[in-house]
């Protein structure tokens, strides 16, 4: 573990990309026998053997039908056209902290299964995706740390879109990063409050990021990529499918670190992000409505719940309270009580376990970089402990990778 | 314990009924040192000791401005006139099931001070009233089981009138008696949708009920009076002081076997009824509003408490599942759902705990009056625990108190 590379780095090269495209292009999102698949081979050998047909029957069933006509080159060059581009687990930029609690719980749901004790997971579980393909310029690396998710009818009443407008904005001018899906109602209300803020948006489609959906959103679309991001898990051109929303949305769920739903009627499919949400362990969040609207019946429905009940909030201020520590949002509250704009983002430190803030503190100083055995060394932890904690700290942006190992974020190498 | 006529008869006589008026006209409501004398001395030692100055310092400073010009049989006099008539203990309808709690929260607050583990209690404590006011024909020895009290802003919103009247009206159709105070606002719209429907409505003045409050309300006063009940703890022609509403508020949420809080601003009075219903240990039940409103503030503010939060209610089905036992609550609904209009009243048997279903279930036959040391051979129940279940069983309407001792309600001597 000397090695002046860190051991993340080994997809970095084209080829991986290649191969991440064309599973990302092969198979449904959320396929767990791919996911599986990989996790075992690497991506580089499951791409091969998924090509050749040298798969077990339930990863060929998921991706059989185009196994032979994917064709990532194409794919690849399609999204550069759109300033698409691929991000894959070794890129810099990886949420590994939004999607540690998926790997978690895919990681969970198939021991359970392997023991017996449940069925073979198969679709739209919560796995972490294979890739993803991009569009902006925001950083991923601290979703799910200091982002919230917003929610809602697609059917919202001007109630719920001016509320949804109006938290985004005020979490937006507190540097907090909004996530949604990009559709009529909640979801566009919730973007245009957040880059009205001059803050950051992250829309997540269900389709290809070359077409926007609903297609008369082409403009919030283009506006989220200059000012945020477009995130999918679906290569150019794919279209929006009902299973894709599905998958889509614990995507939804999984960049927030909280997930707020503003308006939900009794089947509204923002249950089922925040059913996700709940699934992950982050808190479910429900603007309360008149009794008489039945645009608010779903969010008084996640109130009431007796296991697990959504907390209700009311204000900017409350929200903030359920995404990341005291520090982060005590710093960002107080200084935007002062003239001038919103506070710097603060570092979420106290976001961190033990062992993650004994391996930060292990670091040399600013400019220094060290291998993952000096900062065993330097730390005190077990090297198996070091290499755990470094994504961790990559994903709250706190280090960063370079050649000759890691070392502190913001400091010139 | 043989003896043929209640232990409890004996203040029936008129001589304790005018003592009882003078102990009301004599201090305010609430004051907890006269309130200790009485409880020791009883009603008509009490008001002698209490006419003649021969009283602890604490009762007499609760009472020596009035003791000399209080005249009870004038108020009386002046009640009958306006028909209103004076409840005391010892008659058939006084609703021991309604102050049981506050009798228990005052005995409590007592023996903590008398403990030194608190302050002498003085004024507004949770103690039962020694006389009731009253005028209507609506009965009261149900209160606190199948009722409840619906608070909230006399500044309210159209939308809060709205449900307020709705849910008293649906309470109402379910033979479920809405408790309120009179005022304008929600207080208001509660009343008129439970008379709407045909229901009892129970409104708790302040002040006389010769002088309604506000003086806009006579029409809704007599209304009330028609169909429901006035309740009071002052004589006829006393002014509402500020004192008194507070005083007031506790006897609204003691005869609530829920609160309601419709609409309640930040600091709203609303919010010092839910406070009292907490310390009886009665439910809480908030409706939620729109986060714009500043009247659904409170209401938020209460669902958001830490420790014993409000139940966020949004419709009288809700409601109804927190005043009384399943099966008061599935009876009238499963009635009300049939044509015809509401269903009967059930017996509350399952609101009762397991001693006094046996002594209930001690009780010989309809129409045989039985004395309390029988009762405890018939139900095998200690004379004591026979004791403790009479005012409950009274409370409920199960048993009445006949000459010879106590007999099955609806059956005929």
């Amino acid at each position: 573990m000397s090695t002046a590379v860190p051991a993340s780095a080994e997809l970095a090269g084209e080829e991986h990309r290649l191969a991440a495209a064309y599973l990302s292009r092969v198979a449904e999102p959320g396929s767990v026998p791919l996911w599986m698949f990989v996790e075992e081979h690497g991506y580089l050998a499951a791409a091969a053997a998924v090509r050749a047909g040298e798969v077990p029957p339930e990863v060929a069933a998921c991706t059989e039908a185009r196994r032979t006509v994917a064709d990532p080159a194409a794919d690849l060059a399609a999204a550069e056209r759109h300033a698409i581009r691929l991000l894959i687990p070794s890129d810099e930029d990886w949420p590994h902290f939004a999607f540690a609690a998926l790997r978690a719980t895919g990681q969970r749901r198939v021991a359970q299964w392997q023991a017996g004790a449940r069925a073979r997971p198969q679709r739209g579980e919560l796995i972490p995706p294979l890739a993803l393909w991009v569009r902006g310029s925001a950083p991923l690396a601290t979703l799910g740390l200091r982002s919230v998710a917003v929610v809602g009818s697609r059917a919202a009443t001007s109630y719920g879109e001016h509320v949804a407008s109006e938290f985004s904005y005020g979490l937006a001018q507190r540097d907090v990063v909004v996530v949604s899906g990009g559709a009529y109602g909640i979801d566009a209300a919730a973007h245009r409050g957040a880059l009205a803020a001059g803050g950051r948006s992250v829309l997540v489609s269900a389709g290809g990021l070359d077409r926007p959906y609903p297609s008369g959103h082409r403009h919030l679309y283009d506006r989220t990529a200059e000012q945020g991001l477009l995130v999918s898990e679906r290569p150019p051109g794919s279209a929006p499918h009902r299973q894709r929303f599905l998958s889509r949305n614990r995507l939804i769920a999984a960049f927030g670190a909280a997930t707020l739903v503003v308006e939900a009627a009794h089947r509204s499919g923002a249950l089922n992000s925040a059913g996700y949400a709940r699934d992950l362990g982050r808190p479910v969040l429900a603007v309360p409505g008149p009794v008489t609207s039945a645009m608010s019946a779903g969010c008084h429905r996640l109130v009431q719940r007796e296991e697990d009940p959504a907390h209700l909030v009311t204000s900017v201020a409350e929200v903030l309270s359920y995404c990341g520590s005291a520090e982060l949002v005590a710093g960002p509250l107080v200084g935007s009580a002062l003239p001038g704009g919103p506070a710097p983002l603060r570092r979420p430190y106290d976001g961190l376990d033990v062992v993650a803030r004994s391996v930060l503190d292990g670091f040399p100083g600013r400019g220094r970089s060290v291998t993952e055995a000096e900062l065993s060394r330097l730390s005190g932890q077990p090297i198996s402990q070091v290499i755990a904690a470094l994504p961790v700290l990559r994903g709250a942006g706190l280090i960063t990778v370079a050649r000759e190992g890691y070392r502190l974020a913001g400091a010139a190498s």
